[in-house]
């Protein structure tokens, strides 16, 4: 499913300038790259540029490895950029938190399975020992790591040592039903994504789908968004909702809901692997 | 649009029994009357029931006058019921109030003057001049009556006045930038309903695209409900979303949600004027 | 996620009379059931009546073995009715067809090994060996039955054979891309649900999402459908759609399109296992 | 609501090259122009690039009626593009052509009323009588212009004649019950946008809410396309789709169906209105 493999991808953020887009398109064109996909965006409120700029690397002049070097030279300190590099025919590898509910984990390793996405799944880490048939079933290890407040510390420095051990890019907490500690978010910035079962801001914190039970809403939601510090307030990557009706009890909305939570978490899980997320503020932009 | 006019409708609430639904279909049967639509919902939490049945009247074995007192004795009485009865044919009679936007009111009197909507909208009711041309152009009465922390007790018993005058049956607030009071809606239960701009309970109050626009959404939302003492608390009827992106600035969204506005409050209006609404416990029952 | 197990469930068909549902509701209070879930619709155009009604085992007057002799008497020859009798306590058994496309099937599996429904899949058949290793991950008995147009026949014989050897009830074509006999959707009437990925009945037959990119649609889109011998022409479950634009490739439209297959099959299944699905004049009733 | 007067826009297409992006953007930079808006579309199939881009005119060192001229000399000639100059300040002229039914016309009126589109709309052409009040409580000149069989051709000079001297830049066809002449339709290339009251391909020609019935499919849509002179077959704008159920009946699904046509329609002339369409191949490319 993943084409032009042998390709670079810029994502850029500086101040908005004249002449920034001409800067990097001529950069690229001048040492024969073809450019594949551009997206720009500029925030016209706060004077803040963005772009996502992916090139095939088939006869560019530049080897590989000196890319950054000289785009940092000849255009990134220019304009006083941070820019990642990466190239696309690099698999990310992924670590899956998962505690009861398979749905997401399910999802998740049947587009790897499929070949649907491009990535390494090498470990996936629980507080409970429920799901670990799912691993099995995958064929993928399974780490079995309880925490309680006492161990909280230790267990989240074992996990971090695992990550580590593993070349973790990105942690997806699918249905995780453990808050991470500050220092251990800090650790991964912009490389935790969660999938929260209600539209945020409405209903965070626990059992979002009893609360809009009680409330009466006509649609309830699922949001993935990278995790901060703040519980639930980190930036949306994407959300989506579904109608419910007054005939809807709260275990109805649990079966809807899996079905848009899987949903939203693999589209947002989508949109990171290819780099097209971008974090600004505490909100994101999302090429398309 | 609108058929089967010469059908009444009962609306029921009640604890559960066995029997309910034998009891009023009976009733129905035994008189000649032939069902057209039978809806009925069991809350089982709550133990409660809730009916909406419509038949025709041709051929009916009680008066139209009759049929309340005779329904009350033969059936309502021996469930405890609270219940409504309504004629189809009978035009209801709805207030507008709006402010300074005009999207929510064309879209109402584009409908009426279609007669896709059975209403008598005997007038319009703001406190700016600003939309006068609005009422002026459909030809409907506009009353302009502006309101001040200081006069807002007496304005609104001289906007009641009007409604008794002309016997509304229903208030629309259609972007109406006032809050209502207490005593106001108390004088109006549940025939009051509000369109707020948001996927309530998700940014209530004031700005809330602006609050959107904050925490980085990917939907916006619009909210129609009945109004309540308590500020955007209200049962809600109907809800609908639409998606933003990081390139929506905060006017984008509004232009995106007016659309949204405007047909989420239109449908709840559909459905309360069908009489296929009921409420408890602060929630709404939807018959479709 | 099933609750209510030790319930019966009435499906029913007939011409639409007074009294029908007094009849109904009446043999079920008389004897001391409970209704739980009660849902009918009226075809006025063509004077038809259909009925799904649920109700609590516990305590009822009539043995279950006995239920179905009783209401024919009873309520059935009286009105002519088509109806059949089930409970809800029963698992169905489904078999599951596939070819090379391993999402919907995995979506199915992840359900069912979830216990988010109540079947069970006694084998998987494939005209491939590509994608045994499915079934294997969540141990089910794999066919591997390849079909060419000489041994078609005899094959269909061997499936049917398989079929009534597992008792299934439920035959899902889960991107299964060989079009059955005449003969073989005869033999299982309105008992095979297949997922068509476009919105029928645009684009019906081979490669929709080829005729979609090449008519510039702006939504693709998919639907599940009882098989008929008219190819693509069976009656719709469900369908489902999703946003595409210019930038969509033919390859982009089956990403997203899988996402739209699998949740739209997925939800015809659960329709029809909980017995909410009529047939009529090739179209469904499908109750909520 | 709208923003940016101030600036110019380019709808550019070509085959695609190396460097197309950087010297577009090198004669907006060099010429001291801002850009507000960049989007651009390689269709690595077809080889074809398409692009928009709009920048500040304030300060830009090219005379505004030169831009042109400069751009063809310094860009467009080395690259044989195709290309249009617009100015966001300009407001586009409509025509509205509708026949019975009110719900698109008010909805585009009543936009255009609050000042929510920069448009002018110095006629509305109708072969029926039915709607001049809606004109006329717009204030807007209504030309009711019959036609049959006979007097087809002889009209439709007269129609052009009207837009001519009216300047139209654009024909809505909102619900507009006639089939444009091919000569007629020639006239206005990629200038006239109809609205299908269904998701096209599916169910072209007259009555297709009766076709969408009969077929028994589970959402209805709206498709608002470009007119060619092959019917309901131009390249597609926008499309909207909404739920049916078993319960809706013919009338149901108009009723639906009007708010969805509206919505739709007045979508895809707010796209093109913003100079945010191109067409290649019988389809387009709608930037957003």
């Amino acid at each position: 499913m993943y084409t032009h493999q042998n390709s670079a991808i810029l994502l850029i953020h500086c101040h908005d300038h004249k002449g920034i887009v001409v800067s990097v398109t001529e950069f690229i064109h001048k040492n024969n790259g073809n450019i594949l996909y551009l997206d720009q965006h500029v925030d016209h409120k706060e004077n803040e540029f963005f772009m996502r700029v992916q090139w095939d690397l088939t006869g560019f002049a530049i080897p590989t490895e000196k890319i950054s070097d000289y785009f940092s030279t000849l255009v990134g300190e220019r304009y006083n950029m941070n820019y990642d590099l990466y190239f696309a025919d690099k698999p990310q590898r992924l670590a899956i938190f998962i505690s009861h509910l398979p749905h997401c984990v399910y999802d998740i390793l049947s587009r790897v399975s499929s070949q649907e996405w491009n990535v390494e799944i090498p470990l996936i880490i629980s507080n409970h020992e429920k799901l670990r048939h799912v691993a099995e079933e995958f064929n993928i290890p399974f780490y079995h790591i309880p925490i309680t407040k006492d161990n909280k510390i230790e267990q989240e420095q074992n996990i971090l040592s695992l990550l580590a051990e593993h070349k973790i890019d990105l942690v997806i907490l699918a249905r995780y039903m453990q808050i991470l500690s500050e220092s251990f978010t800090q650790s991964f910035p912009h490389q935790v994504i969660n999938i929260h079962h209600s539209f945020l801001p409405a209903f965070p914190g626990a059992k979002p789908y009893h609360s809009a039970y009680e409330r009466g809403v006509k649609l309830i939601g699922a949001t993935s968004h990278y995790v901060t510090p703040e519980l639930d307030g980190g930036p949306i990557i994407t959300q989506g909702v579904t109608d419910v009706t007054h005939k809807d009890t709260v275990e109805n909305m649990k079966r809807k809901g899996f079905d848009l939570e899987k949903i939203v978490l693999s589209k947002a899980i989508w949109s990171h692997i290819q780099r097209k997320t971008l974090i600004y503020n505490n909100k994101t932009i999302v090429f398309e």
